[in-house]
């Protein structure tokens, strides 16, 4: 049945040969090709075996024609697909390799840069108590795709959690996602073209600058304040690039620990009005906060803020369950898209966050991490003022705690002082929109620098700094 | 804290007003703006304050000075990503359709062109019943992102997967994904810039296609035949675009549930070294076929193809676990974009198919399935033969049977005289690059074919249809 191999006719042949040229570099990007009549010449080939070379080289992007002066060499950079996407990977690379770190489960080393709570504060929920439940809520949901918009019920019970939050939205405002960093990227793919311009705050979470990254966008960081953004940086960034999103934190925001203030609140949505600016609020440490929090998707009701949520801080990150919250028409085309990319996100891990909910007493395994939260800002506070470092904001409810360390010019240095002890710092730079500036800052892990072995490492480097 | 709102200086007011100008249409792409002392004199402002209104507009992209003839206005597709980016997803729009209709669970619906086999099916893995093991086996891995590449224990189980389909393949190879589909769009966003160029089965896997669409890739059918791809057409494809990529489902292959032959694959190969081209076997039924079936990957040893394989249509697609397999360095590189945009997968669902895997009898539970695969395959043949239909190609382990019925020039008619009566087909045009193409296919699943409803509609149909 196969078709039997033909010897390549002779314009193949020769458009074979010059593109071997082209690549090794014999003839480089802006060169004339020898006009038909030498080619010809050269080669012993009929002029219309030239021509049709040429027409083949041409098809494949590698020359263009000038009207009246020949063939010419045109650039490659589109004929080398792998190297440009490489390349896209490769500007990420910074963050690459902390998301390495992140990832990576070294014995005995204290990760007190992490971004993730300590499994013993999370441990209290009993899946394997509740599981029974989850696999016998539906035959067909084990083994099929889920809606594009996720389960209904985990749905209902967002729309729930919404409005204790001051948020009102129907179930058909919901899509659930693979965590929280679905949902960012699949905001990024649907209103970010390559090239687009995006305001984020700097210092911000550094996945997402990624995710930018690899869609090729221009990113813009928004100075971040004890009590929200720099308005007047956020105005002059509006005038001037007139982006049309802007990813923030509103709460317990990554990496500084600040809160979003009311008042500044009201004025970033004013200016999202004026300037037609899109605010895309990322959320992850909402369950540890009042739910009075100022939440920009409160004030504006989803009319130009798309709310982002997660599961991953609160109760499980490797179930992978978060979810987007916004208008009925985006949130259509959303699940449109997530059904393009993903064909449905995982009903089995949905379901379980959804027994979880409603049978888990998930509201008291929330009291008692935040309990556990507010003892570990108290003590992380105290070790820091006692050896005498800048703190940025005092919180009771936050994972983070962003500090500058006395004598440390370049967090950098200091990360590197540790690391031999196999203690794991995040310096500042990492949270930066430019990775390569220098700063004092660090994200501390409050859940983390509570163990004795960083007290102890963090007075000797300072020491040895100092020195 | 909050920094008091300054009025807007002049020039900041003028450019406003002109954006809006602008964007309402009263000046198009093309038109010159009025002159600066034309301007100056219109709206009574000093020259230099419509200066820095102009500049203000050149920065934001819409106007551009023309060297002594004044400021024009610019075509505005930049300065509306909502539009165009909606504008992606409406290129994929038909496809949008078809996932919503296969994610749509309708009480009664039959749904004949379905792509999934029939849960019962399934249902005879105890998903319940392993379950403890599940949530026993690490405390941390319930609650933590997992690492970069997937679980270890499941990738060591797929290198055995993968041996006995001829594939030599070490751990660093495979990487876990959310389903083949996060895979296949890894792959997408890893090689394919915008405009590149690829080529897919016709008629093929139109999840795929919309992916691809997505990320506006130029995309070429190759025909499918019988025993796989059109080599002619294929040779064409690449001699005339030099596509990097050549998307291709060797078993079983949806929509015609078609087997490359061995010659073929051989040729395919050949042809993918001549022309530096990337072979990207999508895999899904493998667990259907024999393990000997020939596959490019085993022929190739992952030098330029990349495997992609899934749980969701042998297992379970609720678990979202499928993973590719291909280069070290690819590998690692494709596990960063995975950690960049997706932090990782669910560690807790992939644990669950290694505890299937190890000790749920998974093998016992292939053999069922092979065996009502057999039965359905020839009891659907008989069905098609009896009413005269014309069958692509006879199979005993495919999912799939695309058929074209007597009397039918566009199946599309036909899907639309049996969807009064519930019974939902997957018309051909839907699988063509060229969604627009009129087919006599359609594509069948054999397990939902058996259902005597459906040969009572059908019979009924070409009856009508005849008339």
């Amino acid at each position: 049945m196969t078709a039997p191999t033909r010897a390549n006719p002779l314009p193949v042949t020769l458009a074979d040969a010059i593109e071997r040229q082209i690549r090794d570099g014999a003839f480089k990007a802006g060169d004339r090709l020898p006009s038909l009549r030498e080619m010809a010449a050269l080669h012993k080939y009929a002029k219309n075996t030239v021509v049709a070379a040429f027409e083949l080289l041409v098809s494949r992007g590698l020359i263009e024609p000038r009207r009246g002066s020949g063939y010419f060499v045109l650039p490659q950079q589109v004929r080398k697909p792998t190297d440009e996407e490489a390349g896209n990977l490769g500007r990420a690379m910074d963050i690459v390799w902390l998301m390495r770190e992140q990832l990576k489960t070294e014995p005995d080393a204290l990760a007190v840069g992490d971004g993730f709570p300590p499994v013993e504060w999370l441990a209290d929920v009993r899946l394997d108590k509740y599981h029974q439940k989850v696999v016998r809520t539906g035959l067909g949901a084990l083994f099929r795709y889920g809606s594009r918009y996720g389960y209904a019920p985990l749905r209902e019970h967002l729309v729930r959690k919404l409005a204790d939050f001051g948020i009102g939205a129907e179930p058909r405002q919901i899509v659930l996602t693979q965590g929280a960093n679905e949902a960012l990227d699949m905001v990024i793919r649907y209103f970010v073209p390559p090239g687009g311009k995006v305001l984020v705050d700097d210092p911000g979470y550094y996945p997402l600058f990624g995710k930018l990254k690899i869609q090729s966008a221009q990113v813009f960081g928004v100075p971040r304040q004890a009590d929200g953004p720099d308005l007047e940086v956020l105005e002059q960034l509006l005038i001037t690039h007139r982006p049309r999103l802007f990813f923030t934190q509103s709460l317990a925001q990554n990496p500084t620990g600040s809160d979003l203030s009311a008042a500044k609140a009201f004025r970033v949505l004013q200016l999202a009005q004026k300037y037609n600016l899109l605010l895309v609020e990322n959320d992850p440490l909402a369950d540890f906060k009042a739910t009075s929090s100022p939440r920009l998707s409160a004030l504006d009701q989803l009319e130009r803020t798309i709310y982002i949520g997660s599961f991953s801080k609160s109760f499980s990150a490797a179930l992978r369950v978060g979810f987007l919250a916004c208008s009925p028409d985006l949130a259509s085309d959303l699940a449109d898209l997530k059904a393009l990319v993903h064909v449905s996100s995982s009903e089995y891990c949905e379901r379980t966050i959804d027994v979880m909910l409603t049978e888990g007493h998930y509201q008291r395994h929330l009291n008692r991490l935040r309990t556990r939260l507010q003892q570990a800002n108290e003590k992380a506070v105290a070790l820091f003022e006692s050896v005498g470092a800048e703190i940025f904001t005092r919180q009771t409810q936050s994972l983070y705690l962003w500090s500058a360390l006395p004598g440390v010019d370049d967090s950098l240095t200091l990360a590197k002082a540790l690391l031999p002890q196999k203690i794991v710092l995040a310096p500042g730079r990492i949270f930066s929109v430019d990775s390569s500036a220098v700063t004092p800052w660090s994200r501390f892990n409050v859940g983390a620098v509570g163990d004795p072995r960083f007290a102890k490492a963090l007075r000797a480097g300072l020491r040895s700094l100092a020195r």
